[in-house]
């Protein structure tokens, strides 16, 4: 089993859990099956986004039938773990910031052992991280979680530029994964904790 | 003409006429050219997200230049009947209803005649009939129709295993599309008039 | 360097030019990475689409690294210009309609090329210039652009039959072009000035 199919299973099981404890999280009374689908979209969003612009057919899902149950694991485990965590936003963010980083890191990787450019696979890299979550929001009329978060995809860019940078280097394979991913995850808590972001646009550009 | 054919026929139909009354129902100002596309998209917009999930090109309608005069006629329909049917509701939840109910086996059916396995074909069928509905409420930036409604992308679902298990079981296959159909049309019907719900999420799971 | 080829390059920098400057013009305070995303999906969002529905592999960003480059100075120059053009609401509709205009008849174009029908091929000019837009209005949460403006999609869709029309007539391809985009500039520009729309739908029908 190799790492990238690790990083996808694991990195699918917590957005499919942060997807169901989103709704919960907001207040908003969905009724299971509404959260499932949820969990599901955020799950499945970002990597399906990501084959079907690349054009890699079948996709990930349709293709291997064991991430569908590990999709229906999260979201059982997210409504067993529901009183717990519905309080607990960070567990929350944890669980999200987990998911961009493996996907970030599993999106890069793929498009380039596809063929493509070190700049479509960054942006693909960061497709597969922030779509899922970007059409959750789209699903609850939420603000796209990376308009109004800390810095957020561009710690995926980043961590997707540091991969290909590392690799580029003769860095050994899992290594750089891991240094990838610790990278996105560090920038991401570092600015939850700190209330980090960007600069606004168009204001001392 | 196989009963597949009818059936995507008078889906396409009934979602045309029911994304163009959708918009007058809610009282939006939009001008004709609007209602039509919306109505288009809506028509549209499951079946073509599922054979974009599946990579089965050419899609239905770009292939089938028929279904673009279905829709067009649905549209028309819908403008021509706008006086009467803008104040019945239910006559639009009657056209929704036959919708999904046409979608969810098509799209069932689809996948497994492509090849794909069982679970992939339930998620077809149900996507197939509620993505153009949850496409046509993200442009009109309405909350999806799947998260107010009483019971009903999970009346699909049913609909879809319900089929998959009748034709497992060796049932004639117009026998098993109708007993779908009007499974889903049914439970739908009877979840509107009695109000019904599944329970919310993260209580007593 | 082909007048399409051009075309898709000028039309892609406006684009860009005009996701960035939306989102300014509004008043949100989006940091440069969510205005340069914005950007970016405004930029290719209705030429994916349209790629992605017809299955036509690679799609034209993925494979054409230029074009990233394009998009990248779209956005800076709307960063610099910023400033300026933020308090023009007309110089932004003068982007949004060179875009649109240029788009309709790359879009169309290339799907006659692919040897699809010509009602397919209005379709697909008209959803590769508004498709960016609409995606854009989705993200930050706004009424989709083709329900709250004057003439807009319905004067690309025209533009597209004029096009048709042109070609089919035996005219010179570049003339086609130049009338088909000049057309739609001008029904887009008239229809600002004199705030024209068309008639509600259900009404008078």
């Amino acid at each position: 089993m190799s790492i990238q199919l690790i990083f996808e299973f694991l990195g699918t099981f917590v957005f499919a859990m942060s997807g169901a404890l989103a709704v919960g999280e907001k207040g908003q009374e969905h009724d299971w099956f509404g959260a499932s689908f949820i969990g599901f979209v955020t799950a499945i969003g970002g990597g399906s986004l990501r084959d079907v612009l690349l054009g890699s057919y079948p996709l990930v899902w349709v293709q291997d039938v064991r991430l569908l149950y590990i999709i229906l694991a999260g979201i059982v485990s997210a409504g067993l773990f529901y009183p717990v965590v519905v309080k607990l936003k960070r567990t929350f963010q944890l669980f999200d910031t987990l998911g961009i980083a493996l996907f970030t890191i599993v999106g890069t990787e793929k498009a380039i052992s596809l063929g493509f450019s070190a700049e479509v696979a960054v942006i693909m890299g960061m497709f597969s991280a922030v779509m899922g979550g970007v059409l959750r929001d789209m699903l609850t009329n939420e603000i796209p979680v990376l308009f109004r978060k800390e810095i957020y995809a561009s710690a995926c860019m980043m961590g997707a530029i540091i991969y290909l940078v590392l690799m580029d280097l003769g860095v050994e394979r899992n290594t750089t994964f891991l240094a990838a991913v610790i990278f996105i995850i560090i920038t991401r808590l570092v600015a939850i904790k700190y209330n980090l972001s960007l600069p606004k646009f168009g204001r001392q550009v």
